[in-house]
């Protein structure tokens, strides 16, 4: 007789992205894959002198067990981090550190989701949400999204008929979509939030990386504007993409009555995330590092996205179709057709393997009915060479 | 209208302790109350120089997101450090790691129990995995334990009876109850796992405490000598009772299909535990210090539970009754009312906070009917000459 598992695993399905990941290791390929940031372009210098210091001036407490809340210190940098960014009235109190944003998210489904219970997500929105939230039994609706973000008429009317426990968006910089949200519909949502008494998590790992001018306030930072907004909102926020996800730091702002309970499954779930790497992590920011680290990304990013932007035109034209990022890691594009060229993002990814260029095929990122032409590229972790190298094995594939 | 939170929540109950807790900031109390180490005996040249050496010859992996099942480096190590205790036959993919063993607890929880399944532990034990495994909807029960551990006959009987998930143990030097499983009951307990096909969950994180002797083999050491007892066997490991907490390195030994599923549910759970942590770990294991500080902790809390020991006989005399532990952090003490003293621990710890020492009353750890006479006092983290003074204040708070 096998293992009798828990019924809940029979809602997650991971095969399709891990077959893919499995031929990342063919020697000499480009990958667009990831989604994560470059390892070379990390303070290891800063991060150095932030745990020494922390091993240096508090070691009992850097190394023992801590609040699960997270270690206050912490609390206080990210609480004065975020109010540099023009957030009103998060106190340390407010937020809770935890074991990275995804740890975040595990925390407000064991929170609010019963088995069945509705939930809407972006079309096409970050697979591991997805995914976590079905372990707790949602049943996930997709709203879809435009340039601007989540079309906020249409996901007013999803609110109204499904009722839903909560609605989870990535408003700047989606994975993978790339959009960012517009500031009047930031604003909408926030009403909507309201007006449906709904829960609305904002899921930020990715607001600081502009490449221009800064993109619109976060949800969290706009509902001082919003009366009442305030209640129903979960703020994600995460230190992986702008410093180092090794340290899987990540926060979680929310009303008080949620994060006490979300403190109660955190402590049963890891008890507390690593005092040594949020002692680090505090030492860091109080360090004033942060700002030279941020300037150094968004730089070296903005450049590599107008690299990858300006190849997939002048290499792919009219085969594909796409909006140039502003912000993030990710180039959302979707296959044309045009000239009866291939518009399947599966089987593109699998010819593009044989080219020795990788990518996501779109489908997976999808709750419900996939858009099958649609491909997400990273161009975070190659250099402008390898990008163009990249789209023009891209483009081989395309015509093979 | 409020947020309506997951009918999970409702399982837990967390106040009686905390309430406790709260109290415990009071000026010059003498605390047996935590479940910690000794932050003053962390070797923190030692992680420094891990943590550096990680920095210095693999910044770009120790900084970047990793693999789930764990940073190949550490789960080396692991595997070294179990087979260097008599463990045969783990191979590095043979292991997890996971963020604190609380982290495996959740894990096991989350791939294997669905609401209303039974499962049986011991009475008492860990709080915490009674609330971890109550939130998942698992219905506990208790087994009863003397000086040698879990009475196997009648865990025999309750397998029979309720047909558990799994059962959970703490084979050695309990929490709270300090006792340690025989090794004959460990054969007994690995052939009812066969003979039942029921999984045995393993809860090990204090077995390298031992203050003479060593303890029997662990569970998962004697499941060669039990054909086909590994298949059904979890073991659960940690580093934070010998050598820091706040790193949060704990692992999962488990039969592979299950391993698998854990990773699954870690994945969208927190993605990975902080590489910088598991990094520092594995250098330090690798450079050898580990012998040299478990001789340092095991010599310390020898010390400091002959005292408590000591003090409780000549202090508390026929009024307590407990055994003394060969390892471990704790003294279980239980109230006898001898002489018409008093019998209840939530009331003696109540009194006892106003004559300046706390502890634990050992109800909380009961999933069932609890035996409201006991105590879990911890020799950890006072020296010799306060927990003379704190037993004599627990003698004085029994006379009040």
């Amino acid at each position: 007789m096998p293992i009798a598992f828990a019924q809940r695993l029979n809602q997650v399905e991971t095969s399709a992205i891990r077959e893919l990941f499995k031929l990342l290791g063919k020697p000499g390929i480009i990958s667009f894959a990831g989604g994560f940031p470059d390892s070379a372009m990390f303070d290891v210098d800063g991060i150095r002198a932030a745990s020494a210091a922390a091993l240096a001036q508090e070691p009992g407490a850097a190394l023992q067990y801590g609040a699960t809340e997270g270690y206050q210190p912490l609390r206080e940098q990210l609480a004065a981090f975020m109010a540099s960014k023009g957030v009103q009235g998060v106190a340390p109190e407010g937020l809770i550190v935890t074991t990275g944003s995804q740890q975040a998210l595990d925390l407000v489904a064991k929170t609010l989701i019963d088995p069945g219970d509705k939930v809407i997500v972006e079309a096409p929105t970050f697979l591991a949400t997805i995914q976590c939230f079905r372990l707790y039994g949602a049943d996930l609706v997709g709203a879809p999204i435009d340039g601007d973000g989540v079309q906020v008429d249409r996901l007013e009317q999803l609110i109204a008929e499904h009722r839903p426990k909560l609605v989870y968006l990535i408003p700047t910089f989606g994975n993978p979509s790339g959009a960012t949200l517009s500031l009047e519909r930031r604003k909408k949502v926030l009403e909507l939030a309201v007006k449906y008494q709904t829960v609305i998590v904002e899921d930020d790992p990715y607001g600081d990386l502009y490449f221009g001018e800064a993109p619109p306030p976060s949800l969290l930072a706009l509902s001082s504007q919003v009366p009442g907004s305030r209640d129903w909102l979960v703020h994600c926020g995460s230190l992986s993409k702008v410093l180092s996800p090794g340290l899987r730091v990540g926060w979680m702002v929310a009303p008080p009555e949620l994060l006490a309970r979300a403190v109660m499954c955190k402590q049963f779930s890891d008890a507390h995330t690593s005092t040594f790497a949020q002692a680090t992590a505090a030492h860091y920011l109080q360090a004033g590092r942060m700002p030279a680290t941020l300037a150094n990304v968004r730089a070296v990013y903005a450049e590599r996205a107008q690299a990858m932007g300006d190849a997939l035109r002048s290499e792919l034209g009219d085969a594909v179709d796409f909006v140039q990022p502003r912000g993030g890691l990710f180039v959302w594009a979707r296959l044309t057709g045009a000239g009866g060229a291939l518009a399947d993002g599966n089987a593109l990814a699998k010819r593009a393997i044989d080219k020795g260029v990788a990518f996501v095929p779109g489908a997976p990122f999808f709750c419900g009915a996939p858009d099958a032409a649609t491909l997400r590229l990273s161009f975070a972790t190659a250099d402008v060479v390898r990008i163009r190298d990249g789209i023009a094995r891209l483009a081989q594939a395309l015509r093979a």
